[in-house]
């Protein structure tokens, strides 16, 4: 055996020519998606006016356990990916563990995230489908830097509604997307029917994503030649996202490294899907065995304290119905939380893992996140995003707790991004300035409430 | 031969064991740095209250070809190097050129760029001769920022001194230094003699290098355990860039192919006399030949515009004199100036190459600068930095002529570092607000008349 690099690159061509779909290995498959109108499960032709067609197939298709990667998008994915997966030499050292820990890094791209592995596909079955361009959603930008990168590439016109708030206290990111050649628009905005009416109703107000996000549907279902694209959460973006842990289960092969733990953040569970899934369709297929481990906000604990329910996708009320691990569609975490992962629900097929006792979750108080970036970020040489930082948090103590066993574990972990547009939050944090807010019982029973009657 | 990947990355046992100094290759030496006092050449002991000892050697080093890599070094460039040698494909294709581009890219650190191939080299001199830390100065941050992580991980000290309008204009950066551990000053400052004799001087001042400069020397010399250390201009920087074109020799080699053209940006010179070192080292033995283009900015033009003379490295006038290409130390661009590369003058090697014809020199307005990065991001997935769109500029005008006249050159340019904290600046751009400057013949005159009077 080779001695085990800093980096572990795969040659291009042993990059994955096809996602995964976990779904295909699971008995019991994820709840259907519901039309919201009829609460009925949506078909084909229901989602065709909002979603891209192949888009909507693969959000349908429950079976099918591989899809070929087109050629386009392998194409493009080589000037980014492989991505490296990384020994963390200097964190152990610095940590004095046993334990040896590895992290796939999927910030070496311009939109300095993971997102980018959706957007481009996402963006590719647009342009094929003959469109003009797409509309979409973005609250702190990770997904609208990346989408408007996608879109740039293959000539689409991207709108990005930006939610007002972070359009003015993110200038940075949204000329990002500017400089992409994507329309940024503040939200709630003059723009669409539902914009005009919340401005109505709400004088001054600053947005939120569940706004964004109908104002978003609406631009693209009234005009011609449109769709709508989404970053996190649904089953097709999960799907892309396997390339990150096809990617890392290719090189922990490629060593020989048996990875005891897998741990990633998770928001809306895009990240977490896709590194997860090939290690847990080998747990579904009873070829191996692995701890998973879903870390949270605790000022956003979809998965250790919401509900396992039918819920809406956004406030607006327009998207279709998913099951989920649920803090209610008018959950909104407090205005002290900066770590990113602010998602009331959770993708149906991690609901579902989870719910099965596939992989656990665990949540996290941000000061104790962002002292993990910190640590992190001063021996590894990357700043860290907040939101990759909840992942970390937890490798750190679990390599801790082997420098009390003398475990020599595997642990393996996803590093989504890097946190240059976050500045503010660590500014916060450096200063001393930063706080934990957990929400009462109360509180989320209060959001919980508003959950809608199915079945 | 192997198809050319997208990115060419070299194993780690691959990775340059030593630094090349290319001033052991030439016949004609660059001219000696001058003591300010005396105006003789500076000696190791009047070097030494000022740098590390053996930072102090190398400085005045002009024969030795080789130094060893410390391995502490060469195990701290693991984490992020080597580097890819990325072939621009996409960018081919978009321009429709027969030509080959291909680009170093030295962005994927924290720190953003290549300054930290020489910030762990200096960090790592100061704390194997026992220092508590290290003083510098800042504009942009570039440099600040990769010296910040050097420090942290060394466990040093690190006081940095920021230009007072940067500070004030660029708070990221600065956060991103504390995030490291380090102590940001905005200059000038009360902390110093000078500092405080500008601030009385000059009410309200916003600062500039010069100072920023002159009150970190002073804390390093007033300070036990201290010294200061620099990101550019000198041949020690220069030396542990290397590292940046012995890898690309080595990549290019790899796959057989001879450059026949290297473009990289100049503003002091540590990338540009980085990237061509081991090419010209070749073109001084006579084993071979290559076109190599420093490109500036039109607003800065030392290369192009100034003149060979000793001058200043610092308005403060504490540093030694160098010889090199220089607008006369005064020389400050013109205020709507937002590509960096800022430095009056030179550094003393690049100087003495281009002054015995081994290097030609472009400068390039701005506007055409920004033109330049936004079709290179929107097709290559990386947004650049405005420093290094200057190189990409010329890459790109390159690629045209060959369009041309079919000539399949293969063109090498550096990439230093990616753009996320120059976003001020794309804005301006993206708003169609950015205008350029080129000085007129009397105000570089008017400068000029500066320079100090040697021999």
């Amino acid at each position: 055996m080779n001695e085990i690099p800093y980096k572990i690159y795969l040659e291009e061509n042993e990059m994955p020519t096809q996602w995964y779909n976990v779904r295909g290995d699971m008995k019991k498959k994820p709840a259907p998606i519901l039309n919201p109108e009829t609460l009925q499960p949506i078909t084909l032709e229901e989602l065709s006016p909002i979603f891209c067609e192949e888009l909507a197939k693969q959000e349908l298709d429950d079976t099918t356990t591989y899809f070929e990667i087109p050629e386009e998008i392998r194409n493009f994915y080589k000037m980014y990916r492989p991505s490296p997966l990384v020994r963390a030499y200097c964190l152990e050292k610095k940590l004095g563990t046993p334990a040896h820990i590895y992290y796939k890094f999927e910030g070496n791209n311009t939109s300095g995230s993971h997102k980018l592995n959706s957007a481009i596909a996402q963006a590719y079955y647009a342009k094929k489908q003959g469109l003009k361009g797409v509309t979409t959603e973005t609250g702190a930008g990770q997904w609208g830097t990346a989408l408007s990168m996608a879109c740039s590439y293959f000539d689409l016109d991207c709108q990005v509604y930006m939610v007002k708030v972070s359009y003015e206290q993110k200038p940075f990111r949204r000329e990002v997307m500017r400089t992409y050649g994507a329309t940024v628009t503040p939200s709630p905005s003059m723009n669409t029917e539902i914009g005009k009416k919340i401005n109505a109703e709400f004088p001054g107000t600053t947005g939120s994503l569940g706004c964004a996000i109908s104002e978003a549907v609406e631009a693209a279902t009234t005009q011609e030649g449109y769709r709508y694209v989404l970053g996190s959460v649904l089953s097709q973006v999960l799907l892309h996202q396997s390339v990150i842990g096809l990617e890392t289960k290719a090189a922990l092969d490629k060593y020989g490294i048996k990875a005891d733990m897998i741990i990633g953040c998770a928001g809306g569970g895009s990240n977490l899907g896709g590194l997860i899934s090939p290690f847990a369709g080998q747990m579904l297929r009873g070829e191996a065995d692995y701890e998973i481990i879903a870390v949270e906000p605790a000022s956003c604990p979809s998965l250790t304290r919401g509900k396992y329910a039918y819920d809406f996708c956004d406030t607006g009320k327009v998207c279709p119905l998913a099951k989920m691990y649920t803090l209610g569609s008018g959950f909104i975490p407090s205005a002290n939380h900066a770590g990113g992962l602010r998602y009331h629900g959770m993708s149906s097929v991690i609901s579902e893992l989870y719910d099965q006792g596939l992989i656990s979750a665990r949540s996290v108080e941000q000061t104790k996140v962002f002292e993990a970036a910190e640590i992190f970020a001063r021996v590894e040489g990357i700043l860290p995003a907040p939101e990759s930082s909840h992942a970390i948090r937890v490798a750190i103590d679990e390599a801790l707790k082997c420098k009390e066993t003398g475990e020599e574990k595997n642990i393996v972990f996803g590093l989504t991004g890097t946190g240059y547009f976050d500045m503010v939050a660590y500014e916060k944090f450096n200063n001393g300035e930063m706080s934990d807010y957990i929400p009462t019982d109360e509180e989320l029973k209060k959001s919980l409430d508003t959950l809608p009657k199915v079945d």
